[in-house]
């Protein structure tokens, strides 16, 4: 069950996906060492820019003969509103005065179709440099640039948070679905709901009843960390596994140190969903930042919209280390976190899997 | 694996306690069914009169000659606060009029006193009738209460939703604790946190963080409904599954035929935590009292003052079958649920798990 016709698709080894954290974590170090050690690396490439994207893929090749993949963000339409944006300018500036940040009132944001043509930009890209396998966050993309995608033999792999959402990936033509239990860190992938945050799903049941659901195959994502949860996932129904907070602390992430040591020292209680990074539903550490928005959480501009406002803060309290205003993307299994190298956390869950498949 | 240190404890064939959901559901016909079948068959007793316990004990006892268990509540201190009952009331009367029940102002409510002193006449007829097995929800007895239940060899099951918790129910001396992942349906069992509703744990992350952390087995428990729940559960660390709303929709249970029937037509999106019902947070399938009283909820009365201020409605919404002022428990998988007997429950799921097993 640990080779499978998702294994044979993806030509890995192992049934391991990296999950494509954006922002800074994906070094070409994590992700070609996923690969090389019979996993899929995977460039989280949502907030990276086209030619960005060419030269990490680029250099990627130098550094592994197996397969890896990319991911990107399917863009949804949004708005600027310069009034929201005034409104959270207006609760953020607090926060930067605190961190020795000028104040902000307005904001230049790129517009939906700016954002849109880029996304096509990145789409060409990993046609022109044969990436052999693209996966979607946020939605499912058109079918021209579907087909267009096919047309390349590139494997689609979409992400789903409920059975609804999986059933569309499917019809749209995804070879695979990555299915993201409640557990999972960093930004939820519905693309369907959206009074979204109450009714959450986790892996233990959402899992089978995708499965029954769809007929392509199943990524379990959401909380996985070992061999126990991958053979749980295999239980279930699932062909692999996608982790993102297991590699995230690994030595060849290229997440900040003080995000990696607060994953190692919080436990199952410590995370909370918030859209005050960015606008969309997201899993994280709670923080100084996620409890002093909570209130005003649902009132703020949309995803990309407060992900750029937060731009500036985010950064400068990554640069300084200030765990409070960074946004501390964790799955809800942080006490099983290692820093690690890639090849041990590998080696272990297999290990581990075939231990389990023994003693059953 | 599927036969362990938790099932010769509990004398039992199968690793599959059946929850004790309270408030009718437990008939002597579901309990007995289960422990005949090789499971454990569970009272919830929760709302239960030491009269009511002592009758159904000796009603099962010849029904069944296998071992079965009982849950008791652990009453948590509280206020009656007339303030808040009129306040309470004040939203109540509304529904009360579309239900064509008399409106209310204030409400005779046992206190505090009167329902710990239930809670051991309960735990005093548990003891004389010698039930084997004795489990508790919403905390941990007291010392003397536990050490009573000892001295009668009485085997004792705790309830946990985070590592914290579990790790108090072994310290306390129960002897297997249940753990309820984000997925459970009905009342949560916590004791210790309150900030509650934020940060609940699947159980794919739940489940092997407490195992890490307790030595005592671990039951897992929350969406579990077949034997890849079951499978996924003991590769996860746990030593058997607790299921509720499996059990709740077979022919044997005593679940108001509304209540079924919505269950078997819903999807994993519909479920959602509400604490209108009853004070404490559970969760249920959302209905017009769940969503008419959610900008509330923070502030209506706590268990059991809310519970005995909704009695009227609920009673009455079932008299009717009508399913949106009904507390519609159920857990996140409600497209698992067949409406079946028990032995073809309990069956398939052992004959799945053993699949399982040979595939791996």
């Amino acid at each position: 069950m640990l080779n499978n016709e998702m294994t044979a698709k993806l030509k890995i080894k192992y049934p391991i996906i990296q999950a494509p954290m954006a922002g800074g974590v994906t070094t070409s170090e994590l992700v070609s060492e996923v690969s090389n050690s019979g996993g899929l690396g995977m460039i989280g490439a949502g907030y990276m820019t086209p030619i960005q994207i060419r030269k990490q893929i680029r250099e990627l090749k130098t550094l592994t003969s197996n397969p890896f993949g990319i991911n990107l963000f399917v863009p949804n339409e949004f708005e600027v509103i310069n009034d929201d944006i005034q409104s959270a300018n207006r609760l953020l500036n607090p926060i930067r005065e605190q961190l020795n940040l000028p104040p902000k009132d307005r904001l230049e944001i790129p517009d939906f179709t700016t954002v849109y043509e880029t996304f096509i930009e990145q789409v060409k890209v990993v046609i022109e440099e044969n990436v052999p396998i693209c996966s979607f966050t946020f939605g499912i993309p058109s079918k021209k640039v579907i087909s267009e995608l096919k047309k390349s033999d590139i494997i689609l792999i979409g992400t789903a948070t409920t059975v609804r959402e999986a059933v569309e990936n499917e019809k749209a033509g995804m070879d695979i679905v990555v299915v993201q239990g409640s557990e999972a860190g960093g930004h939820r992938g519905n693309f369907i709901d959206n009074d979204y945050k109450d009714n959450l799903v986790g892996s233990m049941s959402l899992i089978p009843q995708v499965v029954d659901n769809v007929s392509i195959p199943v990524i379990a994502a959401g909380g996985i960390m070992d061999g126990r949860g991958l053979m749980a996932s295999i239980c279930l129904g699932a062909k692999g596994v996608q982790m993102g907070t297991a590699f995230l602390t690994c030595i060849e992430s290229g997440a900040n140190k003080a995000h990696k040591d607060t994953i190692l020292n919080v436990t199952e209680e410590d995370t909370r969903l918030t859209r005050s990074f960015s606008g969309k539903w997201a899993r994280g550490i709670t923080n100084n930042f996620i409890l002093g928005m909570q209130t005003h959480e649902s009132y703020l501009p949309e995803f990309p919209v407060q992900n750029t406002l937060t731009q500036d803060i985010r950064k400068v309290a990554a640069s300084k280390n200030n765990k409070e205003f960074m946004s501390l993307w964790s799955g809800q299994s942080p006490r099983l976190a290692k820093q690690q190298t890639v090849k041990k956390l590998i080696n272990n869950i297999m290990s581990d899997a075939e231990k389990i498949k023994t003693n059953m």
